[in-house]
C-alpha cells in the first residue's frame, strides 16, 4: 500500500554540515543507500555552497550523481543562491530546496540579504530551472519560522507572508523549519493550519529540531494540521555543538516509529532504518548519536502500518 | 492565576527505585524542597515497600512526614497492597497510588496477584483508607496500560474494564502509565477518551513513559483527550537500566516547558525547576540524567503561560 506521508531524510546535509570531520564520499553513499533499501524515497544528500565554507559538502556534485542511480529516489539538494542551483542541477539534482529565513536579522546574518532580496534571489532560481530544468520542482522553506536566536519570536504573519511571497515567485512547495527547536505544539498547528489554509497542496515539509526534546510533538501537531512531508535525520545528526546535550534534527528512526505505530504509513522498513545506524556510527567516530527507539529497539507485539 | 494542569512529580519513587545508589535522606528531602520552591504542588516521595526489596525506600515513612510539613504540597505515596497504604497513612500521606497491571502476565509477574486479586486488594485498602483517613484520596493507576513486555499488547477492552472495576471498588481516580514506553500518540487519545467518556473526572494521571522518545507527544495527546494531571520526573529519571541510553520517564522540565510554551498554565517557575537538577546530579554521581531543555536552555523570546 502506498505511503501516506513522506518521510524526508536531510542528514547528509542537515546533519553533516555542523560537524567538523568531512564524512568521505563512499561512506555517504553506502548511508544513503543503506538507507534507500529500508524504504527511504527522498534523501536531502548535500548542499551546494563553496568548499572553502563547507569543506563537508565538497564532494556534493559526486554524491547527487551517485545517489540519482538509485532507483526511486528523490534526490534532494539544498541551495542557498542562483550559483548553488545552477550547480546542482548541473549535477543531476531531482529537487532544489532552498532556505529562506523567517527574521530580517537572521536573513542578514545568515546570507547577508534581506529577506526581500532572497525572494528575487529565489524569482532568479526559478526562471533558470524553468529554462533549464523544468521538471525540477523546487522548494523554499522558511528558517527559524517557529522563533529565532537573533530577533527571538517570530510574528506569524511575517511568516505566512513570505511563504506567500514564495509561492508567488514561483517555488512549487513552501514549508515551515523550526531551525533552533524554539516551536511548541499549539505554535506549529496554528502556524501550519494556517499556511495550509493560504496555500494548499503547495505545504512542504516540517522540518522540526529536537532541541528542546519537542520534535516529535511538534510532528505529530504538524501532521494533525494536515502536513504530509516531515523532514528528519537518522540518529538525530544536526546537533548543535554550542550546546552540549542538545541534539539537532529529530531522529528518522524515532519518528517514522512514531508514525507507524499509528497506523500512519511511512512506507519505511524499521528494521532496515535501524540497521543503518551502524554506518554512520563507524563513519563518525565520536559523534554522538541520538534516537530512542533504537537502543530500546521495537516493542514486543509492534505492527508496523507499512506491514512486515 | 490557577494552574489549568497538575504536573505530578515523580522522580523521588520512580526515578529512584530502580538506581542501586541509596540517596540520602537529607538529599531527597533537599530535592523535593527545591522542587515545592519551584510551584510543583504534587510529589510522589517514596513506595512503602519492605526494605529488603528495595533500601532505596527504607526511609519512606521519614521523607513522608518531613514533606508533609512544606505548605501546600500534596504528599503522594505508592502503596502496593493494604500493608504499604496502613504504613502510608500512618505516615502522613496526603494521597495514595496503588499500580495495577493492565496484563495478567505482568501482574502475576510482578505481585504474584492476578488483576482479579489486585482489584480486591484495592477494596480493603479503601475500606481501611475510609475507616482511618477517609480524607485521603486514592489513585489506582494501570501500569502497562499501552503494551506489556511480556505480553505485548494490552487489549484495549481489558484496560477500560479494569478502570470501570477500580472505580466500582472505591478509588477516588484511576489512571493510566505507559510503564515500558510501548505507546504512541494515536492509542494514547484513543484510550484516554474512552476512559474519560467511561469514568469522566475520576481520570487519574497520564504516566507516559519516554523509553522510545514519544513521552512528550504521548503527553500532548492525553492532554487534547482531556486528561489533566501529568506524572514526569526531573532529569527524566527512571531509565531501564537493561536498556542504556533509554531514558525511563519523561523529564518534568521538558513537559512543563511544553505545556508553558503551549499557553497551559502549570504553575511552575522553569528557571527554578532546572536549578534544582543540580541536588540530582549532586546526589546522585555517575547516573544518566535526561532531559533536553536544561542543556539547550529557555529558548529567546519565550513567554511562561504562568507568568515570570
Amino acid at each position: 500500500m502506498a505511503a501516506e506521508i513522506l518521510i524526508s531524510e536531510c542528514g547528509p546535509r542537515d546533519g553533516l554540515q555542523i560537524i567538523d570531520q568531512v564524512m568521505a564520499t563512499a561512506d555517504k553513499l553506502a548511508w544513503i543507500s543503506a538507507m534507500h533499501r529500508a524504504g527511504i524515497t527522498e534523501i536531502e544528500v548535500c548542499s551546494f555552497v563553496p568548499p572553502s565554507l563547507m569543506p563537508q559538502m565538497a564532494d556534493a556534485a559526486q554524491v547527487v550523481a551517485a545517489s540519482a542511480r538509485l532507483p526511486g529516489l528523490t534526490v534532494l539538494a539544498l541551495v542557498p543562491n542562483l550559483r548553488g542551483a545552477e550547480a546542482a542541477i548541473a549535477a543531476g539534482a531531482h529537487k532544489l530546496t532552498i532556505p529562506v529565513s523567517g527574521s530580517e536579522e537572521h536573513s542578514l546574518a545568515n546570507v547577508r540579504k534581506t529577506r526581500a532580496e532572497m525572494v528575487s534571489e529565489v524569482a532568479r532560481i526559478v526562471a533558470m530551472r524553468n529554462e533549464r530544468a523544468p521538471h525540477v520542482p523546487i522548494e523554499a522553506n522558511i528558517s527559524v519560522a517557529f522563533g529565532c536566536t537573533i530577533a527571538g519570536l517570530v510574528p506569524e504573519d511575517d511568516v505566512i507572508r513570505l511563504s506567500l511571497a514564495l509561492v508567488e515567485a514561483g517555488v512549487d512547495i513552501s514549508g515551515l523549519s523550526d531551525t533552533t527547536g524554539m516551536g511548541n505544539p499549539a505554535q506549529t498547528r496554528r502556524l501550519f493550519t494556517r499556511l495550509i489554509g493560504e496555500i494548499g497542496d503547495k505545504c512542504g515539509a516540517a522540518h522540526m529540531h529536537n532541541t528542546r526534546g519537542l520534535g516529535l510533538a511538534n510532528n505529530l501537531a504538524a501532521f494533525e494540521a494536515g502536513v504530509r512531508t516531515f523532514d528528519s535525520s537518522l540518529c538525530g545528526l544536526g546537533g548543535c555543538p554550542h550546546a552540549p546535550g542538545a541534539s539537532g534534527n529529530v531522529a528518522t528512526e524515532d519518528l517514522v516509529f512514531m508514525f507507524e505505530a499509528m497506523g500512519v504509513r511511512t512506507g519505511i522498513d524499521l528494521e532496515r532504518l535501524i540497521a543503518a545506524r551502524a554506518i554512520v556510527a563507524r563513519a563518525l567516530p565520536g559523534v554522538p548519536l541520538y534516537g530512542m527507539l533504537a537502543p530500546a529497539g521495537v516493542p514486543l507485539g509492534f505492527v508496523a502500518a507499512s506491514g512486515p
